[in-house]
């Protein structure tokens, strides 16, 4: 009986030794795995990042050059129909130029926590600076699409009519414009759900 | 000197004991601490939830009932503008009302991160319907914006022309509202930022 209970006194300090070893092993392969899958979210947060500035980027220059002459002139009047007609666009084309440049100089943030996948400051950073973006780019988007909307329909009850019937082309690019901007939202919200899950503890 | 060893071995194990209780006491005031100002941020976050639910209910019964008829009338013909006269109003008040209703379903939310502070989950849920729910009040607040702006200025080049010179009162009220949504716009980035600083881990 005597001898069992030595048996298990010298035993025991070594199965806790060995336990607290593995446990130490695992705690690490858990931080590295930690580490690991919150570096593959760095990545793809900055991978997000390089095609909303290829959307933003063509979103603003494709409502900067819209543009349509109508094939027919009075003597004093040529028809036409570009951006800046529309202070509404021309806010539009501003504001995602802002955006695109946001997006460049958010990149250097990006990559370091690419580096540094556990680092918390870039983070709360990318996040809070992408909020006050995204509101940037939702304002111009749905602004943009609601002149979009009364050029195509016109409203009978104010006496504006529809241009689209003189200026389809023109419409179709600003439509084209406004859809890629919204995009771009779509990818901001992303970010921010990223940022959100690489800044949270478990 | 091996008495004085022995001394040192002695007093080691006692002040290690010491300093870990000590420690660990300093672990739980930290982390009561920890858990005390993330409750502080809990219960901002649900203030400005209130804040927000007063604001956007406010925006969309205003623009709701924004209504103007003109004193003069012909046999066949009243004038007379209300919000659904413009699609984009029509959708700013349906979707400032869902935002409100999305607000008064997050308070429970709200609460649970209040009675407890370091849980994680319900921030993270919170985080992202937020923002989810932050582009749709931008969308309808810069929409309505854009159109209130044409009311105001008109577009000589598509030759709509401006109605609030007839309709004063009706503009005004639409202006209210959008400034408004603004206003619970700004509310949304910050409890973002709130939830933000919640899930960090220092």
């Amino acid at each position: 009986m005597a001898k069992e209970s030595t048996t298990i006194d010298v035993g025991e300090p070594s199965t806790v030794t060995k336990s607290t070893s593995h446990e130490k092993k695992k705690g690490f392969v858990a931080a590295a795995a930690r580490g690991g899958y919150k570096r593959g979210l760095s990545i793809f947060d900055f991978l997000l990042r390089l095609a909303a500035i290829g959307i933003t980027i063509g979103a603003s220059s494709v409502m900067f050059t819209a543009e349509e002459t109508l094939p027919f002139f009075t003597q004093f009047l040529q028809f036409q129909a570009g951006y800046d007609d529309f202070p509404t666009f021309q806010f539009f084309v501003i504001a995602i130029a802002i955006v695109a440049s946001y997006l460049v100089l958010s990149l250097p943030f990006s990559i370091v926590t690419i580096v540094r996948p556990l680092a918390v400051v870039p983070r709360l950073i990318l996040l809070i600076s992408d909020t006050v973006v995204l509101t940037l780019t939702t304002s111009a988007a749905a602004a943009a699409a609601s002149i979009v909307y009364l050029a195509h329909n016109g409203n009978t009850n104010t006496n504006w009519l529809p241009i689209c019937q003189q200026f389809g082309d023109f419409c179709q690019t600003a439509s084209t414009a406004v859809v890629a901007a919204s995009i771009s939202v779509v990818f901001f919200v992303l970010l921010i759900v990223i940022s959100a899950i690489g800044l949270k503890r478990h």
